[in-house]
């Protein structure tokens, strides 16, 4: 497959065009949503992801392209773009095109987003952590996790459902990052899994504390729960020893030399979970 | 919905960002192409589509995004990329990114490509047809309609078959074309519907001359079967009259003040079919 140089080789969750940045996001149902997710808030959480790409990148959206594949029931249709477009207008991605199709009777809804931003002078990308520093992810983590438990039909407050449902790209954060730091992602898929991966791209070893996760006061589960679910759309970077982050983030390990994640709790080793996230696909 | 400028208030197949054109399109299995068809040819007919858009507005393609629904078989999936490669490496069209995701067991395949491309000086837009100019068409039309019916279990020329599976972008014609005519963009759903959809788009009436057609010497089937059909992917566009193409084309109608779509043949008024041509969606 021929790779343009803008690819970086598929490293990242974003692609440069010029100073343009570009990324796109499916959402299957079923897959990334539940059937009984209300179609607002699908139509919201498809812009949210993708925003959130953008976000890590320190990228100002521009605009975005849709595939929309029409489900069949219209007031479902209609309140999706309902929810897509109050994403669209509270972070100013306007529309620019799409493509509107039938889908054969039965089909799971899936929609894809293509958003572009434009970059700011400084475009952080995943693979530049170096060792000695910190890692750092913003707001807290694990509420989106816990508000899927909700979804399905657990109790919890409505607050961490609103996590699940409707996350808020981290795009002021992750302006006032951009310039600042050495690498930056998104948390997509949890925290531990994402901080692996960062640190694979960076060709570095990442040791993760897990009594420093910061998690919400009324977070239901555990630490690892917390680090091993998707969906926080938070910022996840690196910076130097020292760094004083302009914005609210807490430290949770560094990057050494070496491969691989280590975990620790109160300065002591802890053995790594069996499954380190959410991996929708290979 | 907040719509972009470039959107062009959505009235195009394409969208502006600057001196870029962007594009879009998803082919759903069962409504866009057949299960039947090889997956090479679905994947190379995925860009060749997008790229189609591209060369209707006279662009150069830059990079494309491509959402990518693994079928749950992976030799399936490998040749569809293989395809799709073989169409970006024909066309100069290297990939930028993508997204791969999982779908649920027996879901009809289906995948997004997002296409961009440099504009030249002049980008046509559908809407910008003029009273008294004349309507053309690059190529011939309907072999795609006689292919599909081939593919479908029919007899015919494997040539027929090629036009449906692996359509060929008119991006050079396009090139040659975009800075001399009034209006362009690609036949996909049939001569008849596009045609007016473009006298639609520039407030105008449209004529078309059945018998002026430019059918294939092996092309089985009537004009207005051949118009009908979609899938033919050739470029069709209004020039003032006494214009001389620069590429291969056919001139088969007029536009003229009012509203609607005329058909002739042999200079007498001819009925208009029930069907004008193939739509996937509202």
């Amino acid at each position: 497959m021929p790779l343009h140089d803008g690819a970086g080789a598929l490293r990242d969750d974003t692609a440069r065009l010029g100073d343009l940045i570009l990324t796109t996001d499916t959402m299957v149902e079923g897959v990334h949503y539940l059937a009984t997710d209300p179609p607002e808030s699908v139509g919201w959480k498809l812009a949210a992801v993708n925003l959130s790409d953008l976000a890590a990148k320190g990228a100002r959206p521009e605009g975005c392209l849709l595939n929309h594949a029409l489900s069949g029931e219209p007031g479902w249709d209609a309140a999706f773009l309902r929810g897509l477009g109050e994403a669209l207008a509270c972070y100013a991605m306007p529309l620019l095109g799409g493509d509107t199709v039938a889908m054969p009777k039965g089909a799971p809804r899936s929609y894809s987003l293509t958003a572009i931003g434009r970059a700011g002078a400084r475009v952080p990308v995943r693979s530049s952590a170096r060792a000695g520093d910190r890692l750092w992810v913003t707001g807290t983590i694990g509420d989106a996790g816990a508000g899927l438990a909700v979804a399905r039909g657990g109790t919890g407050p409505e607050r961490l459902l609103a996590r699940y449902r409707r996350p808020e790209p981290r795009l002021a954060e992750g302006l006032d990052l951009a310039p600042l730091v050495h690498a930056m992602m998104d948390v997509s898929d949890g925290v531990l899994i994402d901080a692996l991966r960062m640190a694979e791209a960076s060709a570095l070893a990442v040791e993760i504390a897990l009594d420093r996760l910061p998690l919400a006061p009324d977070y239901p589960g555990s630490p690892v729960e917390a680090a091993t679910a998707g969906d926080d759309y938070e910022l996840l970077f690196a910076a130097p020893d020292g760094f004083v982050p302009p914005v609210a983030a807490t430290c949770i390990g560094r990057f050494d030399n070496g491969t691989g994640l280590r975990l620790t709790s109160a300065g002591s080793p802890v053995m790594l979970p069996d499954s380190l996230g959410f991996s929708h696909a290979t």
